[in-house]
């Protein structure tokens, strides 16, 4: 997508690759909103600590990071020994899969990268291919992006105004994204409308992440603190809702999402306002048969207890992120960082393969399983 | 209520007097958790100033340093004129209503003392008399609240968990407070249970204020962010709610309450888990008609755009106050302050007089009408 630079719009995708230098590129996200900054990693390793240290973050992203990421390694060997390639191969697989253990979109993208790769019968050949399917991997998040934005713009009438949950935006994906996706389709279509972006405590990616997205690309829009979408629906001035999710279980219907989603949803369905989750194909889970039995990670508590921003004081700004404690000192905090929506809250999973409601979803979908 | 202090318990009310040397004495809210001090006014101008710069907040707190307040200035007056006392006596009135012109408790306080004080027939016995209604105001304030927790620990049992939001605690009364009366009345009783703060963004009182109040007394707590409590719901960990409320309509049961409180207690009934409210008789509205007439205030936008606490420098911490910039400069944010809850979604108010179902309220309590 377009970001405004020194005043000159430049398009940038959240994760590319330099195939000269070798190098993947990555939009810096552990520095927006506040600072704009490509990361470029010199070999696998140091592409491996940015997906750790959430220098690059969210499903789309982070799968394709680790596809680049594996082709980067790949290509690096020197030598023409298929044996010692497979081990370095596997070496460079085992790494970047364990930058981030329990997310699993890293080795399905790898996994994919190196079916293409078993193609080729030299060392030379095996290294253009993992180029080769690390592009596709990358090509197709952004068509899957591209296809949620065209079906989920025809929801988007003129005087709506729609509230999205944490972020699920191009930062997320290799472009375009999937929650945020139907908002630049509509644009692009000339249609007005306006976007709430929760601020998702306690790691603020809505006001952070969603609301930095929305502002580069003109569409209109203004962080509400998670307490707020209530009194507003209340009161009419939310039309629709939509998320992305981290896990849907093609059984049941149920989508696992960051913590706050299900309030959202519950709120909705008090109001009848339509409620949606957009998704890739590759968040799908067809095995699992109940939301009660997705783990719920129980993270940090100072991320709770604590907030992370630019430091203002008073009317000079200093530069870099400071934390403060925001809580009593001599309290803990619980901090679940997911929960799960059940299907009877959501009105329609937004695909690229089109709009379905729980129930439809595995019928409608069984035939694109991977 | 207790705090502790270089290791010892010490019993403090948030608001009293200091009779030898004509003094609010006030707990210092604007420094809470990270410090505990007591801000004492030296004449009715600094008590003015200290309930609008929010040393103290909180329904009952505010009224209970008016009245005091309006003792001080009334005891300030040198002379025996009775004309020239009452015009120093209406500057007085007028300069402790205008700190805070839409809080309804200062002006309410301050006219049952000049009531009372319309009795004595001299400067001195007008004096004198001023100080015992302010006495008077604040003891009601605290059996008020006392009443309400006999009431409220009725309805906590061992092993719940009960949720508050923002803080309705002993900081926005005279001592023991509404929504936390029945934690403290059920904790002297030697009940086993765990209170869940709501954090209660954009302001934190719920982190802030409430998590520090529980951890004094010794009351087992964690913070959640706001976004969690469905969650908890849904899994079945949290059994009540209590709240308080800024505006309760006796003619309809609806409930203005910090933005949020609705949200709870949409997800409360979505669960069927009983959703109470804790007030004192004064936060009663017998005049208006619809919640919708209720203004609810458009805040500042930096409340949610930016967080405040002390800094915290690796593992050095600095003194004082810090605020960080959280969210995207370049956007903007909604903050409606309040929001209100309609009465299906309310089990039962826990007041001074008895539980009463919404419905219930006006019949019940209109004996008791000032």
């Amino acid at each position: 997508m377009n970001v405004t630079l020194r005043g000159r719009k430049q398009h940038f995708r959240t994760v590319s690759f330099d195939a000269e230098h070798n190098r993947v590129v990555l939009i810096d996200q552990k520095i927006l909103p506040h600072t704009f900054s490509l990361a470029e990693t010199e070999d696998f390793r140091q592409t491996a600590l940015a997906i750790k240290d959430m220098t690059v973050r969210g499903a789309g992203a982070i799968g394709a990071a680790a596809a680049y990421g594996f082709a980067q390694g790949c290509r690096a060997f020197r030598g023409k020994s298929l044996e010692r390639f497979e081990a370095h191969a596997q070496k460079v697989f085992d790494t970047l899969a364990g930058a981030r253990p329990t997310a699993v979109d890293p080795v399905n993208a790898m996994k994919q990268v190196r079916n293409v790769m078993s193609q080729g019968e030299t060392v030379q050949k095996k290294q253009d291919l993992a180029l080769l399917a690390a592009n596709l991997f990358a090509e197709e998040d952004v068509e899957h992006c591209q296809a949620i934005g065209r079906l989920g713009a025809e929801l988007i009438h003129d005087g709506m105004t729609i509230l999205t949950h944490c972020n699920a935006g191009w930062l997320a994906f290799v472009d375009v994204g999937t929650a945020t996706a139907p908002f630049y389709e509509a644009q692009a279509q000339g249609k007005q409308f306006h976007v709430l972006c929760d601020e998702t405590r306690p790691r603020s990616q809505g006001a952070i992440l969603t609301a930095w997205e929305l502002a580069q690309q003109g569409i209109p829009h203004h962080i509400i603190p998670d307490n707020a979408a209530g009194h507003l629906m209340q009161r009419g001035k939310i039309q629709m809702v939509i998320t992305g999710a981290d896990r849907v279980l093609a059984k049941t219907g149920e989508a696992a999402n960051k913590i706050g989603t299900f309030t959202k949803a519950v709120l909705a369905k008090y109001h009848k306002i339509p409620f949606y989750i957009a998704i890739p194909l590759s968040t799908i889970d067809w095995e699992m048969k109940s939301g009660m039995d997705i783990p719920i990670e129980e993270r940090n508590e100072n991320e709770v207890l604590c907030a992370w921003g630019k430091l203002q004081n008073g009317k000079k700004t200093s530069a870099g992120s400071a934390c403060v404690r925001v809580a009593n000192p001599t309290s803990h905090a619980l901090n679940p960082g997911f929960d799960v929506t059940p299907p009877e809250l959501i009105t329609g999973f937004i695909t690229p393969k089109g709009i379905f409601k729980p129930k439809e979803l595995a019928a409608k979908l069984k035939k694109f399983r991977a």
